[in-house]
């Protein structure tokens, strides 16, 4: 039997990456998108060009869209000459944007109300990069109905690593959320990996080594590991990841945050350091540039004149900044997780092989799950203990004048926890404090 | 009987015009500075220079010390040729530069370690800037034994308005404490003036007329008044209240609250900001310049093209910001006053009279301080209401990708206490997130 034909709109990074692997595994996949460069160069490669909209779903039983906003998806899939009006009787749609869930929840109402539940519908952000696209080894977050799973799942497995398709329960929406949740943590540990070399910096550590450190420690997160590279070679143009990116993604959570009146006291602190480099023209470079909100020149520059004594005790409030943040951040993604339904072990599986991953998360994330509603834990470092650290590593910062965002906003949320009487229980017990 | 000679050590805006008050009023005072062209200014203006340190204090039963920072006071005081050891027998010591509570305690201990508790020393930190200074009619936060208060009272009194001499009570540390607890306040508004501005701006609206409406409702504060000017003309060289003040004593709260691991969220988010701006090279100009933090230009230029109901749909949103903001910042500030035992009947008089005051805080401060601990009050808002204001303005911000630093740290304590169960009640019970 011979492959599908299969639709397919949003031709960018990602999209093309993974509209051309497609076309590699030998199926007729037609491209469109609202740039005709983007639309000559899947021809090239290889891809069938649409003419339009229409004509990328006429007649295609499969169809993928990978625009970048809701507002996007919106236009293309109901728009005039839209897709959902011009897909075939019983087709399935992919919506692998990343999109707040409510959204997805809305196109699923959206089809039924303009007389197409017919069509099977997938709700399934990706996550993984372009080169993961291109390779065909995404992560997925897939949530729909049993059915629509069924038959889509061929296609969702094709364009993901065979570990790494998630079928989220809860139908549509379900994979938003989740990898919205996800999000949380790629959000806050992106600014992390900055403000950690940039305090290092101040510190006068030397970049390379603090890197290191981190790297074979407790602090480590994949974000630090993803970003060093461009953070240390200041390579920030084109940008692999614009910090446009990421700030979208950030404003999903915050905005469904809001509508759920749910605190989310880092990721929105990291939010507005992003907002602020904004203004500053940073939008289009690369998101490791965030270093230079911390620290005003490369940090490279920084050449250590300390004792092996001296650099040690440095290096040891660096990492301290990182992973009692990286504690909070994860406490913070957990709770934000469990108030939405998200399958919280499926969540922290998919967590610890993807960009959000940290070693407190991995470590300890089983704990605060588990810690939930609950009374004191087995957890080894009291909240106590884990504030009096972060608080060594924030009252240096400030004696060097370095901001430290994230440090701060986790300080304050762990006074918080002690505040509530937490202080000599377990540190993922800090947890509670985003519990009723 | 010819009034007493008064030693006096720091001479800079604020110094100078205290002890040129104190030459008009007819005391003979000796003054030192470490620049010798303010001995010679002061000179000029009357005063009797100083030849050293020991100078100034050599047979001065009087002396005020007006150093910029502890580190200045203990080398002013207990370093070679210092003045604890060169006073007469008996001299009453005002302490009157901003410092830590702890510090002002360290002061009174040391004098006793060197064998000088003759010595009545007096904790009496002064606000006002340095026009008031000058003319005689600071506030002044003093606490001290009785018997060293009754000894210094007429010279407070003196630099003093005759309404704003709170003579603190709870001993040394008190009046810097009180002093703290004000700042706490004056450091969120100073931010948040700018915040408010940026924020309209980015709206469309017009500064000048945004900024009288701002005036003339309950998003008033002291500080938004008191810095519009200079924010509308960007007149920030030499910079009037330059960002290095602010940042001073902001940064004796937070590592006061650190000490005290007391949560300061929107204080410590304040300090952030300030942190990067200075990194951004704005400490020594007006911290009036915040605005830039918001928006790219001066916001004069925005020429407002919208209709009547839709300025005053975008205003409201300004208003909304400050006013929620105002009142979560005032719960801030009396629940650490009230943790550090400073007298919070007290508290209220003086922030209602100087530069910490909001309308907010004047209208709600009391009922805060007796909501600490109670159940539902009489307040005619709910937490719910109240944070769903703010949640509308500080979503459009986000569609706009203007940072609103303050407003996202406020909604998020708010989110907190809708958390916490406190949705339903009054909105000044936002207070109990920061109580145990």
């Amino acid at each position: 039997m011979s492959k599908p034909s299969i639709g397919f709109v949003g031709l960018g990074a990602m999209g093309f990456g993974m509209a051309t692997h497609l076309v590699k595994e030998g199926y007729a996949v037609h491209g469109f998108d609202v740039f005709p460069a983007s639309v000559e160069r899947f021809k090239a490669a290889g891809g069938i060009p649409a003419s339009s909209l229409q004509d990328s779903a006429k007649e295609k039983d499969f169809y993928v869209c990978m625009v970048a906003s809701a507002p996007q998806v919106q236009s293309v899939l109901f728009g005039d000459d839209g897709i959902a009006a011009a897909l075939p009787k019983n087709a399935t749609l992919l919506l692998c944007s990343t999109v707040p869930a409510s959204y997805a929840q809305s196109v699923a109402a959206e089809l039924i109300s303009i007389g197409r539940s017919d069509i099977a519908f997938i709700d399934a952000p990706v996550s993984g990069g372009a080169l993961r696209a291109a390779a065909g080894t995404l992560s997925i977050m897939a949530g729909a109905s049993d059915e629509a799973l069924q038959k889509g799942r061929f296609l969702l497995q094709e364009m993901s690593d065979a570990n790494k398709l998630y079928l989220v329960p809860g139908g549509i929406g379900a994979g938003s959320n989740m990898k919205m949740v996800h999000q949380v943590l790629a959000g806050i540990h992106i600014l992390g990996a900055s403000e950690a070399q940039g305090f290092a910096a101040r510190l006068g550590l030397d970049a390379v080594k603090t890197a290191e450190a981190i790297k074979s420690s407790p602090a480590w997160t994949w974000m630090h590991e993803n970003r060093l590279q461009r953070m240390l070679e200041e390579d920030w143009h084109p940008g692999a990841s614009a910090l446009t990116i990421i700030l979208k993604d950030v404003g999903i959570i915050t905005t469904s945050a809001r509508q759920s009146q749910f605190p989310t006291p880092l990721c929105s602190t990291a939010e507005q350091v992003y907002l602020s480099a904004l203004l500053q023209g940073y939008g289009a470079v690369d998101d490791s540039s965030m270093v230079r909100q911390y620290f005003a020149e490369p940090i490279t520059k920084v050449s250590s004149t300390k004792s092996d004594e001296e650099t040690a005790e440095a290096l040891q409030l660096v990492l301290d900044l990182m992973e009692v943040t990286n504690l909070v951040a994860a406490a913070e993604a957990i709770s934000f997780a469990r108030y939405l339904n998200v399958d919280l072990k499926q969540f922290y599986t998919l967590v610890s092989d993807a960009a959000g991953a940290s070693r407190q998360f991995m470590k300890k994330g089983l704990e605060i799950m588990e810690g939930l509603g609950q009374g004191a834990n087995g957890d080894s470092e009291t909240v106590d203990a884990a504030s009096s650290r972060l608080e060594k590593a924030v009252q240096k910062a400030r004696d060097l004048h370095c901001p430290l965002n994230l440090g701060n906003a986790a300080l304050n949320v762990l006074f918080m926890a002690k505040r509530s009487g937490l202080g000599a229980e377990g540190s993922t017990s800090v947890v509670k404090v985003f519990e009723p």
